[in-house]
């Protein structure tokens, strides 16, 4: 996390090199200062091209000087293709010469043990000091192709983008998966502007190169493939900025799997995983994240040529009853919802088709288009003029050539009378068909992705269509803190947890903290019996394990009684606590429990968890991670996504809750987040939900627990 | 579901016929009559071809007939290239010329109206009558490519197999999905012995064919696309067939978003629908079922190529971490185990790898293969020896000729050296990457499959390592019973239901029915009190709704009073009951609740649901549905699974339940399920499962349902 991240206007010494350096030149095919030379040679680097090799003043054509102190200062950009041990040395001198930026593919860095790890420390401190930019170690480069910079090992081509084109960049951690991305993408025809591989990231990271592409003017889309960000808010603050200039960040990272909760103090903790909160706030600043290598791509290409996404679930053509019913299974599978299509609202498409075909998304056309390819240009008109589609797919059964000479054409003219300001994709549905190459360029002319198979084609459009869904809000403004947080932490005791949060507003039941039990009587004799008294001790963190929970105190004698149990019970326990006094409270609430807590992922900031509380909602796994800055209408929506939510909106005949009142309570919580830079957890467990309450009743936090660090740990 | 199926010796003059003739013969292109002797001629029918015009006598330089009825005797296979409307009266007259057998391409039967259904029965009832088969109405015909047989209007190609070659067999109801099928397996090299699609299945269906191609020496592998069974217990005996002959069915059923749950009068029945029935029992059958149309073919592929699958997971070689990260996340998504590698136990892996390189399942090579391509020669070696791996899956970055130029010789050359005897996967990791056709002709020469793209072997070859898993085992013996099943039903009252469970071995709470109040009181002085007293009868079907379960009777007068009052609360319910009497029973059992049931459902049989009980589980749909005759371990596996299975198995402390004598509960209940048809629906809700206790009092079912229906209906 102490990467010195480079400032956005320094990179054109990297990324658009007027002169380079290859230390390690050399002509040995297969070699990396060859294969170095090769990709600059036959890309047509315009620039001064210098090359260091300590035996041979010869390289080819061109001469070499014998080390790095013989290179002319302030070269743009150096390319190390020397051994891991040599790195170190060369970068020291490279900074001596007022290099702008060094190139490190070598491994044996941070990933490579103690040592490695301090070398790679070194690296970042060169780098500091001398202000050179370091893309590495362990990358394969970069290839710029607007700047016929080709600064990487793996044997590419420039290919120069024209200045009307829309472009795709690509950031990878991975060298390999750079590499991969770039075949998979060229392969389909998509313009690249910049691909980049950041490896192990010495003092330079995947945020620097975003940051970088999102200012491109080009550049539309940019597929990432992350394993962990460095620096998460630039990420964050980069996202919203590509969301605003109407970009698509396409990401692809890995972790699902990894059981990442260790660390977690608090059963909020325990259920969310790291991975979980970047998939939240990824998802929260408008990034589209995919499962796999083919999403990526198949959602990059989607991005790139059509129109912008829309909110609005697709119309799906196809010719075939069978291929309906496995659209709609899929659909449901990936959360594509298909806009409900009948007879009498859909008079244009009624027209379109045949009175034997019925109307319906997705539609069968039969194979009505062999004798009657018109119909597929009537329904391509209609399904694209209707707002109530946000896309359009068409899916085509090919078989042979003589097919396809009859459905392309209308599919075409369709097309071209009408271009399209919503995605169109064609779909073939038997993968391996003979396909014209000419067709498919004509379709990409025309902004329409062309599909060998139609099971993609909904899960991408599925994530374009959900990162529509999510509209652009303003930020909340954090709540003003209305009562200081009590100091000093980690563990705050919860009568000053509650006294804290109920300053925002979070409700609690009625009662107080007692330092006597006199004090504690006048409570319960205020508040009124029958009461429960519990021990409060910032150190007593299991309080009814240590017998610290007394309930149902129906008279003064009770409460008498409880306070001095409460302290035998405790020192019982661990004689090492002294409570501060007790908590008297109104017995909790019957209702629905659900948990609430909130929590600081460093570097990220803070996410809450809402979810049903109980063992079965537990291992049911029924809780739902949402960013603090949710509106309380975009919480009671979440709160609808819950599995148990009939739970609340009226299950077999019982009262409906208050969500609102609910979501409120949630919405606070994430302004006290917000605001409290100081806290990493919040634990409201349960929160009673009373059916049929409406208002500051209807959710009550029975517990509250609040976990502080020093604010600088938690950014 | 009255379709008469035809036999399968009788299929011959269908699939293989020695003569044909096409009614409606044309020489207008693009007519189905031309289009169909178009495909006869191309593909070299050897049989004699007859025509029938009612216009022309002469078809090109064939000469036609003008009616069916000048036809000569006994053709062995019509096809109708006529109007729909003029199919009855075709058919009557091919009936009477003793036509073997007919193919109705022509639509507007059953899926068009009630006329369109009367035709169609019209249409069994002269198959049935004149022994004719009949393939369709509404489908595309079929092709047997060794008996050059195109008998469809879809231009194909026949292409023959050779004797030694493994093929595969295409059968689906959508005539488009048998053409778009064909075109997919064609494309990848794959031998298809029959294609053949059912349509309405009048009176041949998806069983017959599937039997004949079961039967088929030549044919190892089925693709099926089916959206109904209408004979599954003839297809269930057909898959039996097919895993004992190491053949593979693999089926796409559309469905899964149906929400069929109509007709279920218990809460067992509201949780299971049709679609879960058939996807329970066609898995326990031994059947894969896929969820697309390229997981059908990707599924089919590799079960024909390569040697069978294992139920060990696949040794996984990269050449990245970073798809060795997104690998372990898509395996755990898709359910492919992958068995865990280590330095110590695997030291021909250790020694095929350089040091630096870690040893792992996914085993990153790094990009040592440039350098020391003999590498996975070494690694496919080690792997493919290791009895651990059920699969070794190659991934190859190739990006360009040169690259793979490298890579691609040394994994040719372990695979010639050693034929493997798993199936083996070589997958490009850069979709659209230049690939030799030769390289992937090679590859399948060794029965290794060459995919593109990574993501679709790993869901593949789950499917088919959950398949191997699957072992076969004898059917279960269903039970005698040893008490007679209570008549008349349908509804069987909970006492007379619990009497009869009880004889096979359910475990009920210790009690009796007592048909006055003196006998009640009698019953709980002989159980001990406290107990619970439940009104009796058929027709209270919501004894909890009506007042007719009364709890905590602590003696004889609370007993009488109950008495009184089940009869007062039950007459107030509803007048028109009339009570047969009183359950008398110790008090429920506190513990974990469950709910187990049993199903009969239509022509499939009986399946079981096991799941946790109480709403929050409900809302989870925390449910499994099984087969009737697993066997008690087998359900104790399948227990297990549930999300829930935590709260059995000891959770956070509490004792751990005994699963065996649940799993035995549900066994009981499978056996009484197997032994009487006429049982439609069994409900066991709750049954309480006390953690700690063990044996016949530590699973207890608590209530008791059981529906019948006359024996005829459930087959």
């Amino acid at each position: 996390m102490n990467t010195v991240l480079a400032p956005a206007h320094r990179l054109d010494r990297l990324l658009a090199p007027q002169s380079v350096a290859i230390v390690g030149a050399s002509t040995t095919p297969g070699a990396l200062g060859a294969s170095v030379l090769d990709n600059l040679e036959r890309g047509g680097f315009p620039g001064a091209i210098h090359l260091v090799n300590p035996r041979r003043p010869l390289i080819g054509d061109r001469q070499a000087v014998a080390s790095i102190d013989e290179l002319p200062e302030g070269i743009d950009c150096a390319i190390l293709a020397v051994p891991g041990a040599a790195v170190l040395d060369a970068v020291r001198a490279l900074a001596a010469r007022r290099t702008g930026a060094v190139v490190i593919f070598s491994a044996g860095f941070a990933e490579g043990g103690e040592a490695g790890r301090a070398a790679q420390n070194e690296l970042s401190a060169i780098a500091s000091q001398s202000g050179m930019l370091v893309l590495g170690p362990n990358c394969l480069g970069l290839v710029n192709h607007n700047a016929a910079a080709a600064l990487t090992f793996v044997e590419s081509t420039i290919a120069p983008t024209t200045a009307r084109e829309r472009a795709l960049g690509i950031v990878s951690q991975s060298g390999a998966m750079a590499a991969v991305l770039g075949v998979v993408v060229s392969a389909r025809d998509i313009p690249i502007s910049l691909s980049v591989s950041t490896g192990n990231e010495a003092a330079t990271g995947v945020e620097d190169f975003v940051e970088h592409l999102v200012a491109d003017d080009q550049t539309h889309v940019v597929l990432m493939l992350v394993e962990q960000f460095r620096d998460p808010q630039r990420f964050l603050a980069a996202a919203a900025a590509a969301r605003r200039a109407g970009k698509t960040l396409v990401l692809l990272h890995p972790g699902t799997s990894d059981a990442a909760r260790e660390s977690a103090a608090t059963h909020t903790g325990a259920m969310a995983g790291d991975h979980a909160v970047m998939a939240t706030l990824v998802h929260r600043a408008g990034v589209i994240r995919v499962d796999t290598l083919e999403e990526l791509a198949d959602v990059g290409e989607i991005a790139l040529r059509s129109a912008p996404a829309l909110p609005e679930g697709p119309a799906v053509i196809g010719e075939s009853g069978a291929f309906k019913a496995l659209t709609l299974d899929l659909a449901e599978r990936v959360g594509l919802p298909l806009p409900a299509v009948d007879d009498a609202g859909f008079p244009s498409l009624r027209d379109a088709v045949p009175d034997f075909v019925a109307l319906s998304n997705p539609l069968d056309i039969t194979a009505q288009g062999l004798v009657d390819p018109e119909i597929y240009r009537r329904v391509i008109d209609a399904t694209l003029a209707d707002p109530r589609f946000g896309s359009v797919i068409v899916n085509l059964i090919q078989t042979d050539e003589r097919t396809t000479a009859i459905k392309i054409p209308p599919v075409l003219a369709a097309l071209r009378a009408a271009p399209p300001t919503k995605p169109v994709i064609v779909a073939g549905m038997d993968e391996g068909a003979p396909v014209d190459d000419a067709t498919v360029a004509a379709l990409r002319e025309l902004g329409v992705s062309y599909f060998p198979s139609p099971e993609r084609v909904l899960r991408a459009l599925a994530r374009l269509t959900d990162a529509a869904t999510g509209a652009v809000r303003p930020p909340k403004a954090a709540a003003a803190a209305s009562a200081a947080l009590p100091s000093p932490g980690p563990v705050i005791a919860e009568y000053r947890a509650k006294e804290y949060l109920a300053s925002f507003g979070i409700p609690f039941p009625e009662g107080g903290f007692a330092a006597n039990a006199d004090e504690a009587v006048r409570l319960a004799e205020r508040v009124g019996y029958p009461v429960v008294a519990k021990a409060q001790s910032a150190a007593l963190s299991h309080k009814s394990d240590a017998g610290g929970v007394l309930l149902g105190l129906d008279d003064p004698a009770a409460v008498r009684d409880a306070w001095d149990r409460l302290h035998a019970n405790v020192g019982a326990y661990d004689p090492s606590i002294c409570l501060d006094g007790v908590l008297i409270e109104t017995m909790g609430a019957q209702g629905i429990e659900l948990i609430i807590g909130g929590r600081r992922e460093p570097g990220w900031g803070p996410v809450l968890l809402i979810g049903f509380g109980g063992v079965t909602a537990e291992l049911n796994r029924d809780v739902r991670l949402i960013a603090a800055d949710l509106s309380a209408d975009e919480v009671a929506a979440e709160l609808l996504q819950l599995r148990g939510a009939p739970l609340l909106t009226g299950f077999r005949g019982s009262a409906p809750c208050d969500v609102d009142a609910v979501a409120q309570l949630v919405a606070t919580l994430g302004s006290v987040m917000l605001a409290a830079e100081e806290i990493t957890e919040i634990d409201l467990n349960p929160v009673v939900v009373r059916p049929g309450e409406q208002g500051a009743t209807a959710a009550i936090a029975l517990d509250a627990l609040i976990i502080t660090a020093p604010t600088a740990q938690n950014r």
